[in-house]
Order: structure tokens, then C-alpha cells, then sequence
């Protein structure tokens, strides 16, 4: 159940990396290589700190057929993905941030990592793919510029440290900090949330 | 004879590095580091995603000195090397391109990894430090842009599976998918190949 | 006391990293992560390549506390740390570069890495986290263009192959090579020094 709301979630990723390298003149390559690099890009990073050996996707590749998949299929059908309408993506993306970052949370836990460290691989395979593909599209990181979006991970994260503190049932552990990231997730999206800005009087 | 060629595409890349640094204002530092990670940058990706212990250039730092010397040869000798003509380079950058490619697969094939992280480690090895070098220059990675680049290292990865699949003797395992990827990337120079590009009518 | 310094060098590190992202129209989150990146992200690189397992910081998160710290001083003083003269940080991050840097090389040499790479690592763990700060922030690395500051970590890290292959007490092994990178450092600063430019009439 969690690995197929994974390999979703990586599909969903590697949609919008591909729609968000429109109108920067990539070719095929290119944006299957945004769409790896933002699908897996968190998980990656996650694993090479860890030194989980070896990184997910090396196991088992099943991920790199589903994020390549997603890649040509939004390449080849893009007039047709792009009148799906924007909150569909929106909340598919949730959906993605909240498996990503509690599983990567999760596999911190389970290799014995600190609680802090735990919150921040959390945050990592949540944020890391999006800020990677930005990197590579030679422009700031939306999400070090706009709306609550990180904080919807470290909210799940840090729930999720506190349920496995007092040892919740497995059945809790992973669902409520995803529903967590969720709901924090959409009410931002809702509500128009957002965190102070560096530079501004208010600071 | 592999490795006098990998060293040779390594002197190859980081010399193509410093050319592609002109006109950034960098110092001899950054040019040195802009070659270096042209030359290595790919190779120690995927030595770190596979968890090859320890990165190559770690052991044998031969590949540092000579990516180093091609460098400082490049930044005091530009106006000569600028003379060269470019036809040259792109020969000699599409062999070292075969000759990385290969070797890449290889290393990944021989630490067991699936058919298609091969393929991937070969494409990686190829590119890698290519796109890392355009991300320090701040702009859109080149290779994800242009016309069949990658494609090449593909096409030959996927040569090398083939034949590592039918157990091929050595002496053909890899010098054919190297003669590929170079017959593949030479054919694109010269008949101007390219990839679909996402945006186009035709898409 | 090398690790007291170590952790003041995180914080004056993560302080510049949140200076360098004003005008940058970061959020909270975005300062915080281009805080940890400026502050940890070359220890992360160097630790990741030698493969030393597992990456500092995930052993002992107080380095995390301390850059987060940090950076939420900054952005919540923002006005009352740029009341703080130039000269102050300049003196500042010259002392946390040569922290970093002979902590880095003494590292690798604890690791049994070759001599060049010894210094590599010096060099990387001093500037790369400056580096990645500026990719994230979608500019050409300032390290790479501006007046002697990476020549002051190889000074340094030459300079600490060199006593450990002399096998120098450890009351001289580190605190010699700091003090020469402070010095370079310093009197580049103080007298503007500066390497040649590629593509400068010079060359």
C-alpha cells in the first residue's frame, strides 16, 4: 500500500518536473532527465547521507521505469496533461509530498538517525527532487521562495518522531504525520499561506 | 588500453571545461574546478549512487593530476588551444564521451547492479559532469538542450547490456558499444541530428 | 577546541550563507536551508566521496542546532546583523575557512587518502558549501571569480600534507596549517590580492 502510494507519488513528480521544464527548449533527454532528477532526486540525496547501500532505485528500478514512463507520456501527450485542470495537480502533488516525505522520515528512524535528522531526511525526500530540478532549469527554487510548503513536511516529520517517541502502533505511525503533511499542505494551498520573507520591514 | 583512454577523455573533458568557462570572468581556481568537475564529476556520481567504495579518483589520483594539468595547460596556452580546430575537439570530446560511457556500464555491471541502472550509470558517467560544469556556470545544462548527445551514450549502454546479456567475449564487450556510442555521436555532428524538443507544434 | 571551533566556524558560516540570500526574496524555510547548505554542505560532499560512514552532522546533530540557529538569528536580527562591520566578517569567515579546511585535510589524511586528495578535501570542505549556496541561489559561485580564497585553503592544505608526512607533533600538525590559511587569507583581503583571469590579455 505505501509502495504503490510511492511509485504514484513518483509519477506525480515526474509530471510537473516535466511540465516545469516547458519553455526552457529542452529536448526529449532533457526532460526525462528533469522528470528523474525531480521524481528522485530527494530520495537520492536521502540515501547517499545515510549510506543506505545502495540508493533505492538501484534495488529496484521499477521506479526509474514509472518516473521515465510519466516523463514520455507527459511529453508526447503535453496539450493533453495541461488541460488537466491545476487543482488536480495540486492536491496529486500533496499526495506525493506527504508518501515522499514520511517514508524518507521513516527509513531515517529505521536506520537508527536522530530525531532532528530524522525530521530533515523527512523534509529532504520531500523537497530536495523540486529544488534539484530548479538547480538544473538554472532558476532559484520555488520552494526556498514561495508559500508553506516545506513546512507542510516538517510538520508531518516532526509528528512523526513524536509517534515513534511514544511507540504508536505501525498502523498510526505512517498515516496520521501523511495525512499531516496533507492537511497542512492543502490548507495552505486553500488559504494562501505563506512564510515571512527575508528582507522584508516586517523581520 | 581502457585506461590510457579514460584518461585520455579525462584530459579531453576538462580541457572542453576551461573552453566552456570563457567568458565567465573566473579565476585560475575556477577554472580549475570547473574542469575538474567536468572530468570527474560524472564518474563520482555514479561512484557515490552505486556506493563504490571509495570514489575512483580517491585511489588513484592520476585522473586528478591529469585532469589539473589539462587545465592549467588550457587557462595559459587558451589563445593557442583556441586555435585548434573544432572539429577536433568534437571528435575527441565524442571519444572520450564513448570511452566514459563504457566504462561507466561497465563498473555498474560488475557490481551487479539491473540492466537498466547500467544503461543509466553509462549515460550518467557520460553527461554527469558535463551538466554539473553548466550548473556551476548558472545555466541550463547544454546536453539537456541540444541535439543527440546523450542519445549516443543510450544507444551504446544499451549495446553493452545486450552483449553483456549474451555473455560476449571481453575483447568485444567493450570496445563495440564504445565504436557506437562514437559512430552514433559523430553521425549526429555531422548530419545535425536532434531530438524532439517539449513545446514544439510538433509534439 | 578544534570542535568548539569547528561549530563557531558552522555559525558564522550559516550567518554569511543567510546574508549572501537577502534580495533574494527567500522565505523562512529557504534561509534556513541555504543556511545548512553554506554551513554544512561541503563536510557533506567530502564525507560522501571518502565514503566515511555516516556523514558527520547525522552522528551529531548539534552542528545542525548550531546552523539552524544561526540562521534564524540572522533572519529575525537580520537589521541589527548588518549593523555588524564588514571587517567583523571578513575576520570571521577567514577563521571559519581555516577551521573547515584543516579539519577537512586531517580528515582524509585519518582516512589514508593519497596527498593530493588530502588537500582536495581540505580545499572542498572549505569551499564548497559556498559554492552549492550560490548554485542554489542561481549565480556563478563567487569562490570562483573573486581574489584569493580557495589558494589559502591549498596553501594550507599543502602546508598540513607536509608536516603530517613529516610527522609533526599533533600540537603543530593542526594549528600550524590554520594559521596559515587565517594568513593568506588575511593579506589577500588586506592587500587585494587576486589570481589571473581566464580570458584576461594577460594569459
Amino acid at each position: 500500500m505505501i509502495y504503490q502510494l510511492d511509485l504514484i507519488g513518483t509519477a506525480v513528480f515526474a509530471t510537473a518536473g516535466v511540465l516545469s521544464a516547458g519553455g526552457k527548449r529542452m529536448d526529449l533527454f532533457g526532460v526525462v532527465v528533469v522528470a528523474m532528477v525531480s521524481a528522485l532526486g530527494g530520495g537520492t540525496l536521502r540515501d547517499v547521507i545515510l549510506n543506505a547501500n545502495p540508493v533505492f532505485w538501484v534495488n529496484d528500478p521499477l521506479y526509474l521505469y514509472v518516473a521515465g514512463l510519466a516523463a514520455l507520456v507527459t511529453f508526447y501527450a503535453a496539450t493533453h496533461v495541461s488541460r488537466i485542470p491545476p487543482a488536480v495537480f495540486l492536491v496529486a502533488d500533496a499526495m506525493g509530498l506527504a508518501v515522499f516525505t514520511i517514508i524518507g522520515a521513516s527509513k531515517a528512524f529505521n536506520l537508527g538517525a536522530p530525531y532532528l535528522v530524522v525530521v530533515i531526511m523527512g523534509v529532504m525526500t520531500g523537497v530536495a527532487g523540486g529544488i534539484m530540478r530548479d538547480m538544473l532549469c538554472a532558476q532559484i527554487p520555488l520552494v526556498l521562495r514561495r508559500e508553506i510548503y516545506a513546512t507542510a513536511c516538517l510538520v508531518g516529520g516532526g509528528m512523526f518522531v513524536v509517534l515513534a517517541h511514544l511507540e504508536a502502533p505501525q498502523n498510526l505511525l505512517i498515516p496520521l504525520p501523511m495525512v499531516a503533511v496533507l492537511a497542512v499542505r492543502l490548507a495552505a494551498i486553500y488559504w494562501h499561506m505563506s512564510l515571512p520573507v527575508f528582507g522584508d520591514s516586517e523581520n
